[in-house]
């Protein structure tokens, strides 16, 4: 047992955050920074909120090089309320725009898309199981696309693209949710990003979102206000009151990302955590890993065991020896570990062994 | 200075939690319920996080006898959100709703609707500073209107329905964020109830939307996935990753209500704190309370000082004396004490021996 009773907690989210962070913030529970006031009753109009905020989109504007005619919004709903945001605010009306789908999340951001206007997939990886990501050559945008979507990581498939998407010119739209600040991005090549933070970040019920001058510049009439990002920025993310509690966790993490390498640490981190479970998995045929190589994600990775039968006493076991969150996605089973920014490298040692000593008992 | 170094906090939203709720919460970060995972940190798809969103359905459902047949959902994105989606949801395409514009809120749930059909304001208190709210022969309800809409209690202005107000046959929806289980509220006279959770309930980014069978059977096709309240209900408010924080603080915070005398309690406590404020304010012409009395609130006490220079001191020496969150909303000015359900007595207590000094001595 770890710290505190705390298991290893591999979940696909809301996930883990560093033991450190998590006690910071329940200091600040009562009172914050010395305000007289605690972190949940807090105003979004006082000076100390504000503080609060412009440190987050400070942070993350450094941790991510975003450039500096980018602008950053925190809002709610999760990624399902920007699958239908984007389209909203940045197709035309019956105008097209093209999808890379390369798992449910991709699925389902083209449903909505298809809400607004004309959605396509250029490229659709069901019929291989979801099992890789595409290359470039594998599809063609069309030429009145007004943009390229796609997911850069895929957490129910374990996949992730390690490049960045051909968009034949068009700008691209990318849902980074779960490996925003922690895997390579190229902000300057993208037209808008969007994540929600219970992965990567902090809690549940924020949004990051981050736009070029080109998708902040989309104005349409007569939106729904809260569907609006003109109307968003315009009130620097304080349109209503935000979840103010999450964007202050948000602070919190991405300063701890600072303290530990910035994203660049926060890579290697995530690096050498997938490696040392791909190489177990990768070691015997006594695993199947679900991911191709070229397309495995660095932040979930996916496998079955080979005798399938024996998941449920591999998850059991597991439970026993304090690892949970392992139980895959229900719409594709077997196992998923995820090793999220807050995961910590012992905690995936400990899954790693744990997994050899199965292997030597149950193979 | 109180307990832990914590001002009197007087903020209109978010608001002042008791101490109790916090520390428990703060308690549970690391680990929540011995389940070895934090609050942040767990996953809601698990069975920790369900036992947590039931029992605060339960708890909802007994506080303020909620019919068996309504439903409850927790939601994302405020009561901004529910301007528009109750009227999206519950009016007809180009078809009639009607409203009592009371306040600022009021006059933003109407702008939304109008973007679905034909919104319109039965009664207007803007050309009397919106002081009081309408009595039942004030106004009339248009025979196709689909419903009518209205905030019980108006957070800017300090004023209140203390009647359930007639809506000429048809359902009643209401926006409660500002007195939701701090005062009386007949929920089988209503058909949908909806409320921002960081007054009287918890932290911000949770919304609270209680639907009569009506609402929840009226179904449009092709809505957007996060703006239909069907889809929500059949997926029980976990479409997509809820605010699982704000979830869990809600929960402790109704068990705090629940332990403290239930709905009964919080009017009580709510109705000895306005008085002994409304009490002072009357006390002498000093003080200019700004609504009229039959419809002053119970949660938010506006007032002016008669000389009205002095204002600016009278919130400097109130920062002096440990008291925040009295500045009256930038709309309207002045001074506006919030004294929801979070709000211990004592600190009105002392707010209201602050004015009578400050009165002796600038008066």
């Amino acid at each position: 047992m770890g710290a505190l009773g705390r298991i290893h907690n591999f979940g696909g989210g809301p996930a883990v955050l560093p033991l450190e962070v998590v006690t910071e913030v329940a200091e600040s529970l009562p009172n914050m920074n010395g305000s007289g006031v605690g972190v949940m009753e807090v105003s979004h109009r006082s000076s100390v909120f504000q503080e609060v905020i412009d440190s987050a989109m400070d942070r993350m504007r450094r941790i991510l090089a975003i450039p500096e005619d980018y602008e950053i919004l925190f809002l709610q709903g999760g990624a399902t309320t920007q699958f239908y945001m984007t389209a909203l605010n940045l197709m035309s009306q019956n105008g097209m725009a093209d999808f890379l789908v390369t798992g449910i999340w991709a699925k389902k951001a083209l449903a909505e898309a298809n809400r607004i206007g004309d959605g396509n997939a250029v490229w659709d990886g069901s019929d291989n199981d979801f099992k890789t990501v595409p290359n470039d050559g594998d599809y063609s945008i069309r030429e009145d696309a007004a943009y390229l979507h796609y997911t850069s990581n895929n957490t129910l498939f374990g996949t992730q693209f390690h490049h960045l998407p051909d968009s034949g010119g068009k700008p691209r739209v990318v849902d980074a949710s779960s490996d925003i600040c922690g895997a390579p991005l190229d902000v300057s090549e993208h037209d808008l990003i969007y994540a929600g933070a219970q992965k990567n970040l902090g809690p549940s019920g924020v949004t990051v979102v981050i736009l070029s001058p080109w998708a902040a510049s989309r104005r349409k009439e007569g939106l729904p206000t809260m569907m609006d990002y003109h109307i968003h920025l315009s009130k620097r993310s304080m349109l209503n009151t935000p979840n103010t509690y999450g964007i202050f966790v948000l602070d919190r993490m991405l300063s701890w990302v600072e303290r530990n390498g910035g994203l660049e640490g926060a890579i290697q981190r995530n690096k050498v955590k997938s490696e040392m479970l791909y190489s177990v998995l990768d070691g015997s045929e006594f695993w199947s890993p679900h991911a191709e190589e070229g397309s495995r994600s660095m932040m979930n990775v996916t496998w079955n065991l080979a005798e399938e039968s024996l998941e449920p006493t591999f998850l059991a076991e597991a439970t026993e020896n304090e690892m949970g969150g392992l139980k895959g996605h229900r719409y594709i089973g077997g196992i998923r570990a995820s090793l999220y920014n807050g995961c910590p490298v012992e905690s995936v040692e400990a899954l790693a062994s744990f997994m050899t000593g199965f292997e030597s008992r149950h193979g």
